[in-house]
């Protein structure tokens, strides 16, 4: 049994309404990775320059993500982006975008990661985590892809490609309409499960997440919170929380991806209160527990249906 | 114990993209109405014209709607509003707004309903709402108030006045922010629980509603629909089925309220399937009991969290 996460590690610096990070460690894989290591043991494939952190490199072995399929090229310069969020921070504008060795990334399956029954597609070309999914002997037990409007908008076509191999879609709300071209959600939901996906996660950032299977809805609220300091990396992160409840658990039925929702939420919540990476690094079980439990108080009720 | 409800009852005439209604029944305390006599009786106090039909009033009084409070002017016209709603139901323009009799209307409570238990304050003047706490001789066990933005622009002092006087507050996300003056709902929330509600419940419409009490929070979703066909009255309906289920219950304790505001969203999620009370009007007690389902299955998880 492994966990295999593709994904980008990368550089950003962000502006916030709060402030300014340096030049920090972002990028979706990391997020998955330092997400997921709370749950179980991770194999990260993805691509990073010769001036990629060592320290980050160990951190990340030290919490049990296997680095094998990560490609270090020493002569090379890692992924960076930088952006800059509005006041209402669900909307920001991308200031640079430098691909460096993302631009031409390969990704490679090393053989000890062919025992692969979870497989966590970040966030990149469908082209790409495409060729991931050639390169596995074996049908994963779970695929899940998560994509953006980016890719509909330039690679359509590889995108529809990829969704008739994998198990679980998530996407946001407005890349939903986007994709099924329909402005309600829950027809687009109908539409998206007729493409490949059987499960499809709609994220509404702070008004929750929503999980569609067959005729079935269920509905994860986002945790109210005072302040949202920096929502890089959120979505990452609910990912993260996901895949990582599913593998922890082995148990891919409906009732356990409601839970892995939670999850997903729960963490998502504590990323975005630092900048980066930040918070997700100081969370110990307690911590994680503690806001699982919020959730349950935060949704619980009695009902008498007599 | 009683229920007393104030509130408008009106003519509309309705636009939506799906269509356009007849000048046909409807205003806060019409919604309200209509809803909350699912659950328990209700003491009506309002004003109408002489234009009024006789038989809306019969069905009130046949679902125990105690129209004692109801004042009918004879010689006078009903208030009268239009709208047209824009494409993504969320906003509306005005067309027509005809006060007629509202314009100056005085609530007098009548004798028989001094024995109110449970007051709803339907959205109208604060004046007018005040009036109505200061004509009954017992302060109400429960007082919940429904105002909306035009009074926070026009009133605002008798607004914040009438609040020191009431239990619970019902309004919108917008309305949450124009109040407290502050972005974040969560410091609104802080904010509003100091001007004199012990209990805030915000809606957010299709994203769901959240209630507020000391340091505790409940969300609830609204149920995800394929289409609204019409969003007028569906404010009112929720504030009908959270008092309705409070009065019926008499328990007006935190977990209970959680409770009302699950009830209130299913009967608001019925509100807006068809133009104005035409399907509150049809509801069954199996209808209401189905749509409870329906909001347990949305959201309950299981959760082991060791």
């Amino acid at each position: 049994m492994s966990l295999v996460v593709v994904g980008s590690m990368a550089f950003d610096a962000i502006e916030t309404p709060f402030g300014k990070s340096d030049k920090i460690v972002g990028g979706a894989g990391t997020y998955i990775a330092w997400c997921a290591s709370n749950f179980t043991p991770v194999k990260q494939i993805s691509v990073v320059g010769g001036d990629f952190p060592q320290e980050e490199l160990d951190s990340l072995t030290a919490r049990n993500v296997n680095l094998e399929g990560v490609q270090i090229k020493k002569n090379e310069k890692t992924f960076f982006w930088s952006g800059r969020y509005h006041l209402d921070m669900n909307s920001r504008d991308t200031l640079v975008t430098e691909l460096n060795v993302l631009g031409d990334f390969k990704p490679e399956v090393p053989e000890s990661f062919q025992d692969c029954e979870f497989l966590m597609l970040g966030n990149l070309a469908p082209a790409v985590q495409l060729s991931v999914i050639e390169q596995l002997k074996n049908r994963p037990k779970l695929v899940v892809l998560d994509t953006m409007n980016f890719w509909m908008d330039v690679a359509m076509d590889d995108l529809k490609k990829l969704l008739t191999k994998v198990d679980v879609l998530v996407i946001n709300d407005s890349e939903a309409r986007q994709l099924s071209g329909d402005y309600s959600l829950m027809r687009s939901a109908k539409k998206i499960l007729t493409m490949g996906p059987k499960y499809l996660v709609i994220k509404k950032g702070e008004h929750g997440a929503l999980l569609f299977h067959n005729n079935k809805v269920f509905f994860a609220p986002a945790l109210p919170l005072d302040e949202v300091f920096d929502p890089t990396g959120a979505g990452d992160t609910f990912a993260g929380g996901f895949i990582g409840h599913l593998a922890k658990t082995k148990d891919i039925s409906f009732e356990n991806m409601k839970t892995a929702i939670i999850v997903g939420s729960a963490m998502a919540s504590y990323c975005v209160e630092k900048f980066g990476t930040e918070r997700l690094r100081e969370l110990t079980k307690e911590d994680i527990a503690e806001r699982l439990n919020e959730f349950v108080q935060l949704v619980h009720f009695d009902i008498n249906l007599v």
